[in-house]
C-alpha cells in the first residue's frame, strides 16, 4: 500500500483511468472511446487537464485494447497511478484504490440498501465520488443520460420478439425478420433492418387477424422519443388516444366485408401523458398536470378503459410513483383478458419492476428478454408459446448500442474530465460537477448528508426505486430537481 | 364421406392441394410457391398436368395466402376435390382423404416406429404415397433436398451462438453482431451480415486469446458445402489436416514474443473426410476409401487424435453408422478436456443425435438452439455460462430461410408435378417417381413390401436413424442407393 501522503498527490494529477467493466458480462460501453482518449491526451495537460490515460485490458470492451494504445494511452490492470477513474458501472469493492475520485453509475444516492457497502467502502478509503447520475444543468435535466438509447434498443428488442411471438399464435411476420439489438453492428445497421421489416409491411402486409397492430407509447421523453424512433420506421399512423375506438370500427368492416386472405400495410401508434392516464374524481373539473402532481388523490385512473382495450403492444416510457395510480394493474388486466382484448405484449423500458405495470414483477436478461404472464390463471412462464402476454424488462438495454452509447456518454463525458481529472479542491469545480459528488476525499458532501438518515429509514420513506437503463427515475419529493411524469 | 367410386375418379384429376404444415410452428415452407402454382396453371392441364391448385390458408406460410389467390389458386381449407395433395411435412392423422395421391417427407420408409400409425392410416384410406426422400435420380443421387439450406442455416445460427458463447468467456466478438438464420429477411441478407462480420474481423481482428480459431468441416456433401459457403464469407484460410499443428506452433510464437493486445484478422478452415477420420489397424497398409466402407473394423479412429487437439469448432456434416468408429466418442472429449484443448463447440447440422458425436445426446429447438456439455463432469445444462462446450443439434434448418429453401425445392417438384397430378396407373410415372412411391391405392409398392418385415425386428436391424434437416441418412445395407459418408 502506498502511504496516505504519496496517495493524497494522485487527486488532479490528470492521470486518468479507464475501468475494466465487471458487473454484467452484457456491458461493453465505456466512458471514454479511443477517439475521445486522442483528443483529451492530444490537447496536453494544460489545456484539457489530461496528461496520461491508462485504460485496464478488457476482450469485451466495444473498443480493443490495441485501439486505445494506439492513440497513446497505456493499457494495464494497475491504475495506481490514475488521481480519477472512470467506469460505466461501479468497480469490484476490493479493487478500489484510496484517496483517488472515482466516476460511475454509483446508485448509491438514494441509500440503495444493496449499494451501501460499496459507499462505506468509498468513504472509509478517502475516495471522492461523482456520480454521473446526478450531474444536472441548469434546468433540472440529466446531461450524462441514455435514455434514448435505451428507447432505440428496446423497441428493437421487442419487435423482435413480437414476431417470435406471433409465430407461436400461428403469424408469420416481418417482425420474424429482426434480430435483437446487439445482434446488429451498429444502429444504423439495426435500424435498416426495422426498415427492411417495415418495406415488408408495406408491401406483403400484416395478416388480418393481428390487426390493427397497435402501439402505444407512454410519456414523451428520451426513453420514449428513442422508441417512437425505431417505431416510425415502419409504415405508421399516428392516432389521438380518443380516436382509438374509431380504428377498430373502421377495421371491423373490413373484417366482415373483406376476405380472410385481406392484409393491412401499417402499423398504428399512439402517444399518451398523464392526461390520458387519469379523470379527475369530480366530473365537473377537467385535468391540470400540475393539480394531478400535486393531488393524485383526486384523480381515477381510466387509462384500463380509454386506452388498454384499443392496445396491441404497451411501450412504457415513463417515470411513476406510488403516489399516483398504477397504469395498469393486476386486476384491470384480468377483467381486460375476460373481455377481450388486443393485448400481445408490454415493452417496459424503464424496467419499473412492481411499478406502473403491476404484473411486471421481474426484469428480464439481454439473452432471455421476455416472460409471459397469463392473466387467466395470473401465472408467469418462461415460454412464448401459451395464453397471456408476453413482457419484456430488461435493465441494461443502452449497451446493446454499445458503441453509439460510448460515443454518445463520451462526448459529453470528455467535457467534464479536463476539471475531474485536474482540480484537487471540490470548491473548484464547476456547480454541475461539484452537486454530483457524493463523496469528497471519503466524506459525504453538503447535498448528500441525507444519506445516512435515510439508510435507517428507508423502508418507509423511499418510494418504487428504478434505475434501470440509464433512466432517471427519482423522487420528487427528495430532491430538488423537475421529473416529470411524462418525461424520463 | 363420399363413395370409393366417386373418391377414385379424384386420383390423377390434375386438382392439386397444398397443405397448411402443422407438425412444427417454426415450419413455413412450401412445396410450390405462388409463382410455381402460376406456371403450372398458365401452361394449362394438357401442357402441366395441372387444372386447379387449391390452398390451405396459413399465417404462418412464407408465401401469404393473397399471393395465391393472386395467380388463381383457390384458398380454401376443403381440399376434397384434390387428386394429389402436397406438403413438406406430413398432414394431421385424421385429416388425411381417401384414395388420394399425397407427397411429402414421410419418414416413414425405415419403418420409424413413431410414424407407423400414420402410414396404417394411408394404407388404409386406399392412399398413394409419394416421399420426396426417395425420389432419387439415376447416379444414386436425392433430387429433392435441403441439405446445402441446412448447411448455410446452421452455420449461421452456430455462429450467432458463437458471439454468445464467447461473451460469456469474456471476449467481445464481431460474431455478437450476428441473429440466427431465421432474423434475416434472405438469404442474402444473412450473407449480407455475415460479410459485415467479416469486415469486422478483418479490420478490427479477433482477441489473441480465442485463436487461431479453427473450425474443422467434416465431409463435402451439400451440407457442408452450404456451410462452407456461409464460413467463406468470413476472411479465412484453408488449411490442410496435416498442416493444423502448425498452425499453432506458429500462433503461439505470436503469443510469447508479441504483446497481449495483439490481434488476429481471420479465422481457420479444415475440411476433413473420412481418410483423416481413420487409420489402418496394419501401419503397412494405406487407406482406401471402398476397403474402409467395407470393413471399417480394420480401422481405428484417430480423429480425437489428429483434429480435434487443434479445432475450436466442429461443423459435422456427414452420414454416419453405427458400424463406423466415432468421430468423438464421450471418452475422448473428456480425455481431450483434461489435457486442455481449444475446443469451443460443436455445430451438428446432421443433428445426428447419439451418432458420430456420442455425447449429442438431443435436439435443439429453433429458438433455444444450444445446450452446453461439461465433459469434466460428464453433464448437460441449458445455459452457455459455465465451462464446455456448446452444441446445436436443429432439426428443421432448412426452414429457417423458408423463402429460398421452396423456391429452390419447388423449382423441382414443378417437374414432378404435372406426372404426379394426372396419371392414374403406377405404371405410367417416370421410373424416379415410382420408385419414391411407398404405397399406391392403400398397398405397398414392390420395392417397399419389405415395411411390414423390418416393424417387426426394427429394434435389432435397423441403423441409427436419422432423417434430420432433408439429410440424407439412410441404411446402405437396405436399400440399394449410393450413399457415401462424406457426402450428405
Amino acid at each position: 500500500m502506498n502511504s496516505s501522503g504519496d496517495e493524497k498527490s494522485r487527486l488532479g494529477n490528470g492521470v486518468v483511468g479507464i475501468l475494466a467493466e465487471t458487473v454484467n458480462k452484457w456491458e461493453r460501453r465505456t466512458p471514454l472511446t479511443p477517439l475521445h482518449c486522442a483528443r483529451l491526451l492530444h490537447g496536453g495537460k494544460d489545456r484539457t487537464g489530461v496528461s496520461r490515460v491508462v485504460v485496464q485490458p478488457s476482450a469485451k470492451r466495444i473498443h480493443h485494447d490495441a485501439l486505445y494504445e494506439d492513440v497513446g494511452c497505456e493499457v494495464s490492470d494497475d491504475l495506481s497511478d490514475c488521481g480519477l477513474i472512470l467506469g460505466i458501472k461501479q468497480p469490484e469493492l476490493e479493487t478500489i484504490l484510496p484517496e483517488r475520485a472515482y466516476a460511475f453509475f454509483s446508485h448509491t444516492h438514494k441509500a440503495q440498501k444493496e449499494n451501501m457497502p460499496f459507499l462505506d467502502e468509498i468513504l472509509s478509503k478517502g475516495v471522492t465520488l461523482c456520480d454521473y447520475e446526478l450531474i444536472v444543468g441548469d434546468h433540472g435535466k440529466r446531461l450524462l443520460a441514455f435514455g434514448k438509447y435505451a428507447g432505440r434498443a428496446g423497441l428493437v428488442d421487442f419487435l423482435h420478439g413480437l414476431g417470435q411471438r406471433y409465430l407461436s399464435l400461428g403469424y408469420s411476420t416481418p417482425f420474424l425478420s429482426l434480430g435483437s439489438s446487439y445482434m446488429y453492428s451498429s444502429l444504423a445497421a439495426a435500424k435498416a433492418a426495422v426498415v427492411s421489416v417495415g418495406e415488408e409491411i408495406a408491401s406483403q402486409g400484416l395478416p388480418l387477424g393481428i390487426c390493427p397492430l397497435v402501439f402505444v407509447f407512454t410519456g414523451t421523453g428520451n426513453v420514449s422519443l428513442g422508441a417512437q424512433e425505431i417505431f416510425t420506421l415502419l409504415p405508421h399512423t399516428f392516432v389521438e388516444p380518443s380516436k382509438l375506438p374509431e380504428l377498430f370500427v373502421k377495421d371491423k368492416e373490413v373484417t366482415q366485408n373483406g376476405k380472410s386472405t385481406k392484409r393491412v400495410y401499417q402499423v398504428y401508434g399512439c402517444i399518451i401523458t398523464s392526461q390520458d392516464m387519469v379523470e379527475h374524481k369530480d366530473p365537473s373539473k377537467s385535468f391540470h398536470k400540475a393539480d394531478y402532481y400535486a393531488h393524485p388523490e383526486h384523480y381515477n385512473p381510466v387509462f384500463h378503459e380509454k386506452i388498454s382495450p384499443y392496445m396491441s403492444v404497451l411501450v412504457n416510457c415513463i417515470y411513476w410513483e406510488k403516489r399516483f395510480p398504477r397504469l395498469l394493474s393486476t386486476k384491470q388486466i384480468i377483467d381486460l383478458t375476460t373481455k377481450g382484448c388486443p393485448l400481445v405484449g408490454i415493452c417496459d423500458i424503464t424496467c419499473d419492476i412492481g411499478g406502473s405495470i403491476e404484473f411486471l414483477n421481474r426484469a428480464t436478461l439481454i439473452d432471455s428478454p421476455f416472460f409471459r404472464f397469463n392473466p387467466s390463471n395470473n401465472s408467469y412462464y418462461d415460454d412464448m408459446d401459451g395464453d397471456g402476454v408476453i413482457c419484456m424488462a430488461i435493465d441494461i438495454l443502452p449497451t446493446e448500442f454499445a458503441k453509439e452509447a460510448s460515443q454518445h456518454f463520451g462526448d459529453i463525458l470528455s467535457g467534464f474530465v479536463g476539471s475531474l481529472a485536474s482540480v484537487t479542491e471540490l470548491a473548484d469545480l464547476p456547480e454541475h460537477l461539484k452537486r454530483a459528488c457524493i463523496s469528497y476525499k471519503g466524506e459525504l458532501t453538503s447535498l448528500y448528508e441525507y444519506i445516512p438518515r435515510m439508510r435507517k429509514s428507508n423502508a418507509e420513506e423511499v418510494p418504487q426505486e428504478n434505475m434501470a437503463n440509464g433512466v432517471f427515475l427519482q423522487s420528487k419529493r427528495t430532491y430538488n430537481i423537475v421529473v416529470d411524469l411524462d418525461e424520463v
